[in-house]
């Protein structure tokens, strides 16, 4: 039975009008469609539906972590699902892991890795601005994962405290100057996540990686495109959004011994005769 | 320390050649660059290089779910990081979900979703072929999250055994043979996702989701685009994989009452008046 | 030098707006940056500079056939000149080439085919709804190409009075109703074009042109992204279109004897035999 | 009647093998569904079928100049239909337009702009290398469009011999040396094209078409999919070509006075107050 404080997605058949509401006595959630009291909607169950002061039918639905980052309170660029659901994969975010970010912005990615880290794993995430640190730890508690991440407000010229992550992901506008820092704190074998919207930050930070030997460079970026759902007219929509921005990620590992050096131990040639 | 029986992703910068390894005492890999022996990586830690006979270096890397998906062992379609990132984002399943799947396949999918639903969690997969799901079982074991999966050999006509699912994905030819079943193993207000790859799939299946009241619909695709990695001459690769399948995604809600009913109980009226 | 009745771009620096304009003594053009009086304009040549009475600078350039037919009026939906420039492409329409068309429309495919196969080709094009025909007939008469097309007004049922057309387009709701008249309009061995938005379309079309014989079927769709043009911060414009059409094509041909006819006649085994 | 010397495209049911070929008495076309001998098509109409020694259906199709151009004896990179359609739409090569190309390469764009133009237009086209440039007339002329071009071998560090070009157009490695010989080649009020792969090149082009006050400058990029055409299992394709080049235009136009200048002249005061 949904009570005061839980999070609840009321979405309505008419253009999909949605908001993503934390229920609270005495509030009233307002659309073009009417006035939803929170109170008619506390008690109720996930899947019943909820009627506007006009009439207009909201159904009450579970909410999902993708569609809260795309909502949460923010100053900051969102962070969209096609781009989180892969980053996580990518480095391996599920339950358990240690993960690095820097910077904090909003909280919309330290949000999702919080979830998928679960209770066992650990978010530590930087940013220089407090405000922004302030505005992330509120929107990663209002979802339920903030005790799983660290918010540390700091310049990053110090570098990260931690060592050996599982992860390390970073989310600033000139991520090529914490190349060298996000080296330090990764462990071995383990990969780095940049996200950058503009192809001079893509050219800049590969640059960067190259001078520290990361290596299994890849540089994507995922399109989504959504489908008008009548049946009898399935269709593109008319409109997509074009970019979001580009994953870029490299893992961690030793250089190559150079060709003299290998020439003097000789293994190459034992190698072979072997 | 790398030891027997450990997954290591092998990883040569000629043309990003790359192989997915469980470390077996004895073994040796093959490649066009030469042989590398496990014994050789047994030992070793993640981000060191190993060198084949022919003196061509690999690195060795920690492996990541959305690559292992993408190279086990096989008899169905492979399953994309794009697509199943996005999937256990709209789905919510994180550390504890309960999830229902059907049809098994080569249990890539249920792997990813085993992997994130943690040890806490739990997934419960269908399928009426034993070889399918002896394949499934052994390919989620190899990573390590078999335990979390429980395998069902089933003519679906008898419907799951799950009630109140957090989730149920359906990745079978016919989706809309199955949507009732679903209905009953799904908690209301949760979401059923479907991978269709064709849209007479498409139209089929939203009929069906409509026959059963589910809402907030969607119909989706995506897509992955990668760019070559050199900072001096950065541009799309010349090919991409076009077309994986499409995504659909739905809730299970309570009819709205309709019309006449509410104008017995009056009280959309009554609301409006308050 | 610029005279009454020329047509120009006007496009300022400000966001990109842009107006195609038909210069008319006395006339002004409204814009948010101001007022511009088509007096002023007269007389300049194309590449000069035309002030809004506000004073911002509106580039007076030449207009191109793609604007034009983005920008006409019309009560239909537009044709885009990536699509459009596809069409010429695979329909051969150069100079000289007689092109037969169903429905009219506004007239911007009708306006773009003329001025591709010159005073030296020709445009047919049909429509059962006068109002159409009579809107497309001005929209082509100010891109001056207007005497280089027909309109017919016209129910379909009848069918084209034309044969051995060069090409048929077709650019209307139910185009499998139209493949046998156009099979009757085509040349042998030359090509039909079709223009829809909707999967359900293409079904119902490619069945349609699989009843006549076609060959060579093809269905594809253009997409067309936008990047900014700062050289310092260069990325793909944010959101983009999404869809406009499928395209499908297809070339009209002879059928394929029947094996039972051949083997009468024996001619393979005779081939085979040489 | 198809006669010695004329171009067709023979096109087959099996996995739309294809072959673009010019009737030669006495020649044979190889696949590998056979052989077919130019003899058995002269003589033929567009439409007919031709059986291969091994009893394969080919169908004989008239080619398009899009087809054409993506299958010429070439030393460079092919232009595809969706780009050069879209070229010639936004640089409105209808007949009679006089176009400026630098380089010639093996002539694709160069024959798409010529067939465009028709007689009473003209292309002339520039490269430095001679081999390129006999190439490209030989495949210009195996269109039928060689003498409505006018090739010169020469180093661009001259310039182009033209004035009030109609369009300009250039298809280098290095556009951005040659935006000035452009601008002089260039009418006021047109544009010029460039295609270029890179994001580097991008780059570099838009900061020389700045350096010469080009307006309305846009830069974009076109994707084409193809779709499976089993009405059955409508599909799009497993893979695309994802990338085959940018294009960017430009309009050449006056620099707008400077504000300084402008207050000497007050002009935009007065029109102000008028």
């Amino acid at each position: 039975m949904l009570a005061s404080g839980d999070l609840v997605f009321l979405w309505s058949p008419v253009k999909g009008d949605s908001f993503l509401v934390r229920l609270t006595p005495g509030s009233t959630q307002g659309s073009h469609l009417g006035q939803m009291k929170h109170d008619d909607i506390i008690g109720m169950e996930y899947g019943d539906v909820a009627n506007t002061n006009k009439g207009s039918p909201f159904f009450v639905l579970r909410p999902t972590v993708g569609e809260y980052t795309r909502r949460i309170k923010r100053q900051t660029q969102v962070i969209f699902p096609k781009d989180s659901g892969f980053i996580i994969q990518h480095l391996n975010f599920g339950p358990g892991a240690t993960v690095v970010e820097c910077g904090t912005g909003s909280g919309g990615l330290a949000t999702v890795f919080a979830h998928f880290v679960g209770d066992s794993g650990k978010v530590v995430t930087y940013d220089r601005r407090e405000e922004f640190s302030n505005l992330a730890k509120s929107n990663a508690e209002r979802w339920g994962v903030g005790h799983r991440i660290e918010f540390k407000v700091r310049d990053m010229s110090e570098g990260f405290d931690e060592r050996c992550a599982d992860a390390v992901f970073l989310d600033v506008q000139n991520p090529w100057d914490f190349i060298g820092v996000a080296h330090e704190a990764l462990a071995w074998g383990r990969r780095i996540g940049v996200l950058v919207p503009t192809f001079n930050q893509i050219e800049r930070t590969l640059v960067a990686l190259s001078c520290f030997n990361f290596v299994d460079v890849q540089v994507l970026e995922l399109l989504m495109r959504y489908y008008k759902t009548d049946p009898r007219r399935l269709r593109p929509d008319d409109t997509m959004i074009a970019h979001t921005g580009f994953l870029i990620f490299a893992a961690k590992a030793r250089p190559v011994p150079s060709v003299s050096e290998s020439a003097e131990d000789a293994p190459l040639v034992a190698a072979e005769d072997a």
